[in-house]
Formats: structure tokens, sequence, C-alpha cells
């Protein structure tokens, strides 16, 4: 039987190895993934040069190609961002540009080449604009052919005009557990269904 | 085996007996729809007294809990808006707010009591605003429980500033048929396997 | 001198006499606006029947063209709106497709019939919402032509999936206060200008 | 008499010197702001290394800072953005993070420092997604301590899923031109007054 597996891009504006909330909320992602079987791994985009452009690779030096391989190798994708001004961050409107150019790819039986993948949204931020920013990410995924399970957005943010991060937390509030392990859940179920039985062709 | 269900909450401006685009728009994918062999209807939502509120029922007048029972009857949901001022219209928010009510409510395994169905969007207007139209009502729904095909919006607006209705086009364009066909295809797909395989309790 | 007014349009879904956050906001709103010498008034949305549609008068029992003229008459509209699902409530929504009428609806120097008019958004919600909330409105009352001040949105929300409302707090946030005083300020300054220059013709 | 001046941050995501709609659209807002007498310059973004973060200054290499001086410099921000996925692009999105650390920064009043100045949004992509990416960016900018025009943006997209861009256009249609120079001309009028009588401090 086939062993599921995820990937996680990590949208943060900060490079590694500085600590950041939406790695950190990627990594709850995945370790509830995990309890379902499914293999996991994780990449943090700002370290990687990915350069603007909608196509599939923009040419020398551009990392973009390697990431969206991982991509396709996954099942599921668990895109994680911060909040910046109340919008998904730079580096994750950036993920979507490049998966952009995989409208246009299709496989053998000529769907979209993401079908039958599922995806994840995780966000983190001060304080508001995490619907938002599932609303615009999820829109974006359900566009290039990623499947959206029931309740899949996980978040979390603090009261208005805060300044607090998920990482500062003493420890993750009971409501933000359970909304994490169940996007996953039902990611994973969702997976496994796709995998057995794919989108029929047109 | 259970014939599966579709049903489009119409979500016009306009009441009946008056054209619709919105209700053109639904048509043309429960048309679709019906060619997997799923079983459909339409209603058109301002046809209805559908009082402000967040509750499953607003009391003595209140015609959406007759409305909610065809959509708990139902496989798939069909939510069919125009675009004004670039947003969803204010019909079409309604049935996310009274739709808000079921979040809290479970069936009899502690799940949320809309799982396991299936939501296409299905968006007209003018000029522009039907991504964003997409987004804010596939995060709504995703957030009450409906999980979201692959490619799940379909969609027409015309050029920039422009004036021309769906129902005023002589025939659809090609690509939007071909989309609204796919959101179909994938939707009736993605509801059968619900359907035989329902998401898991936590 | 010219005294400044101002009303405030309040789209809670709660119909009067119950106590409304989106209410208690806009007054907090209106009091700053009044130590800059601005006459206020305040209007709750739901208590009268705004038929859908985007004329200017939907015909018997319409009461929009009332509020309408309130608005008219101010040189400061307030628009204040509790958020759900992540987005402007639906009364908040059906206002804006109502003005919408005013732009075709022009001065007799050709200027849409808002202009040198200003506004601010005022955005109440349990959690998350507020910028997209506070988006969507500014967006939708810029294009008919209300002119958005500095900093002119203020907002309270809860931290991520808590439940608190905006009356429910013993005290407003400092932070919270200033960002209302401030909007106020603007709004006023702001009005005062566009009253004795208003835009130039085309 | 102070000349009144204006910036044009084209966030194509196209470097120089390809043609860029985005560029063109700025173009045609900038020469309707010279016919009001405003100095104009215009930058391409994407052709200067503009570190992810959010502060003023991301360190060696960050080419922010000379852009932010530019902003600061001008009474007038076009900020010029194609659509992706129905989104303002990510060059558009990084300048706004940019931006928002000067929400921490105060002039000698105690006034964040971007106060008193306007801004225009000029959107262009193919089909779909002006008048969202045109809220969320004022709103990003409102935030920041801009002030906003009466109908401050302006767009050009295609029909539902064509791919003709604004640079192809044969001629810009009327209402799109009416469009510009309208809001070229509220900028113009709205920097004037603000530039003679700025906002109060608090």
């Amino acid at each position: 039987m086939h062993q599921l597996s995820a990937v996680a891009l990590v949208c943060t504006l900060t490079p590694s190895p500085k600590p950041s909330s939406s790695e950190l909320m990627a990594r709850h992602v995945l370790e509830q993934l995990e309890q379902h079987g499914v293999r996991t791994s994780s990449v943090r985009v700002v370290d990687h040069d990915v350069k603007p452009g909608v196509q599939v690779d923009m040419g020398e030096g551009d990392e973009w190609p390697a990431l969206r391989q991982q991509v396709l190798d996954a099942d599921i994708l668990v895109l994680a961002t911060p909040i910046w001004m109340g919008h998904p961050c730079s580096i994750a409107q950036r993920v979507l540009e490049r998966l952009d150019a995989d409208l246009a790819e299709t496989d053998e039986q000529g769907r979209p080449i993401m079908y039958d993948r599922t995806a994840i949204v995780a966000v983190v931020g001060n304080e508001d604009g995490a619907h938002k920013t599932i609303a615009d990410l999820t829109q974006g995924l359900s566009d290039i052919g990623f499947t959206v399970p029931a309740q899949a957005g996980t978040y979390w943010v603090g009261e208005a005009m805060q300044s607090v991060d998920y990482q500062d937390l003493d420890q993750v509030p009971e409501k933000i557990a359970a909304t994490t392990a169940g996007a996953a859940r039902n990611a994973a179920h969702l997976a496994r269904l796709l995998r057995t039985e794919p989108y029929p062709a047109a």
C-alpha cells in the first residue's frame, strides 16, 4: 500500500536558522499528518532563490524547479504563511505565481498536473487576517488543481493590534490544536481517497 | 447504489420570475452534474424570507430552515452568486451567515453536520470580481465543513467596466463551458468518494 | 461657517433594542467626531426594510431612499459592521449594493453625487477578519466616490477562535481607542478641506 | 508655490527592458498627473533587490531604502501591479511589507511618517481580479497613512479566461481612460489640499 507523503512550503520572511512562527505551525500540522501515517518534509522557501515569474523554470539560478518537484512528489501540500498587512506574505504569493505555470501543464490523461493532490493552509500572525489569507490561498490552490478538505485552514492570531507571536505562546490553545488536528485528519483521509480513485479525465 | 443529489442556492438579487444570470449559470452547472447521474434541484433564495442572524432558525416567518434542509438532503451544494461592488452579493453572504450556525451542529459521531458534502461556486458579473468572490465563498464553505473539489469555481465576467450579462451572451464561451463541466465532474467524483468513505471522527 | 455632520450606518444583524457591538463601536467613533465639532446621528440599518437591488429606489416598501438621504445630507459616513465568516456582514454588503446606484447619479457639475464626502469604516468581531472587512468596504466606498482618510479603519477583534464581543470588554484597549480617535480626527480634517475645496469637475 | 510630485512604484514581475503592461498603465496615470502640474518619476521595483522583511533597512544589499526615499520625497504614490491568481503580485505585497515599517516611524509631531501623502492604485491583468487587488492595496496604504482619493483605483482586465494584455490593446477604452484621468485629477487635488493643510497631530 502506498504511503502518503506531505511537504510543507513555509513562507516566513525570515531566513534560517532564525525561529519562525510559520515554521512552528507547519510542524504542528506535519506532526498531526504523521499520526495518520503520512511521511513528511518541510522547506523554508526564503532560503531558496525563487525568481519572480510565472513559468515553471525562470532560468539561471532559479531554485523553484527543485521545490516544485517536491510538491509533485507529495500527496499533500501544506502552505504555511505569516500575515503581513492583512494578506498572505510576498513569499506565499510568489509560490502561487510559480504554481500558476502548472495550470498549463497536463499529465498523460490531459488533466492539470497538480490534480489528486490535497492542500492545507496554515496561517499565523500577531493579529487579524487569517480568514482572508486562507481564502486567498485556498482559492489559488483550488484553481491550480488541489483539492481542499473540510475545514482545511488552521490558524492563530492574537487580539486586535497586539504583538505576541505564535512561537511565544506557552502552549497552543486547545481550539487551535483541535483545528490543526482536524485539518490534518481530513487531508490524510481525502488524499488517500484521491490516491485510490483519481479524478477522471474529461 | 445511492444516487447523488445536488441543490443550487441561487443568490441573485432579482426575485422570480425575472430572468437571472446567476440562475442560468447554476443551471449550466446542474446540467453538467446530471451528466454524471446526479439528481438536481434549484432554489432562488431571494424569493424566500431568509432572516438576518446566525442561528439555525431565526423564528417566526424565517424561511431558512426549509432551505437548510435542502442543503442537508443534498450531497453537493452549488452556490451561485452575482458580483456586486467586486464582492459576493448580500444574499450569498446571508446564506453563509445562516450556514454559520451549523458549525456548532454535530452529527451522532461528533462531526460538524455539513461534513461529507461537496461545494461548487458559480459566479457571474458584468466585469471583474470572480476570483475574489470564489475565494470568499469557498473559504466560508470550507470552514463550515464542505469539501472543495479541484477547480471548483466557475465564472463569467466581461471586460473591465463593461455591462453585458452572462444571459446576454449568444453562446457560452468554450473555456467557460469547459470550466463548468470540469467543476461538475470533479464535484460528482468527490461526492461519490465521500459518500462511500466519510471523513473519520476525531 | 458650515458645521460638519456625520451619519453612522450601523450594520449589525440584530434589530433594536438589543445591544450591539457594532453600534457601540460606531458610537465611539461618533463621540470622537463630536470632539471635532461634528454633528452626528446614527441609524441601525436592520431596523429598516432595505430591499435587495441596485437602484436608488426599489419601489413599494423600500426604506433605503430615506437612509440614502441621510448619507447625502452628511459630510462623513461611518460604516460600522460586524464580521461574519471573515467578511463584512450581509447588511453592510446590502448598503454597498444600494449605494452602487449612485455611481450613475451626478451633480450639476457632472460629478458622481457622493463626491466630497469622507468615509470611515468601523469593524467588530469575536475573532479575525477586520483588515479584510475594511478592505472590502473602503474599496467599495472609494469606487462610489467617498474619500478615505489616512488610517480610516478602526476595529476590535479577539484572539483566534474566541467568542468575547466588543461590548463585553471592561474597557476599550488603549490602542483601539487611539485608532478610533485618529480615524475621527483625520476624517473631520479631510471633510473640512473637501467642504471648502470640492473636487474639480472633469 | 510648492510643485507637487508623484512617484510610481511599478510592480511587474518582468525585469527591464522588457515591456510591461503595469508600467504602461502607470505611465498613463503619470501623464494625467502631469496635466495637473505634478512632476513625476517611475521605478520598476523588480529591477532592484528589495529584500524580504518588515524593517526600514534589511541590511547589506537591500535596495529598498533608496526606493523608500523616493516615496518620502513625493506627495503622491502610484502603486501599479499586475494581477496574478486574482491577487496583487508578490512584488506589490513586498512593497506593502516594506512600507509596514513606516507604521512605527513618526515625524517631529508624532504623526506616522507617511501622513499627508496621497495614493493611487493602478491594476492590469488578462482577466479578473482588479477590485480585489485595489481593495488589498488601498487598505494597506491607508493603514500606513496614505490618503485615498475618491475613485482612486484605475484598472483594465479582459473578459473571463482571456489572455490579452493591456499593452496589446489598440487603444485604451474610453471608460478606462476616463477613470485614469479621474483618479489622477482627484489625487492631485487632494495632495494639494493636504500639502497646504496637513493632518493635525493627536
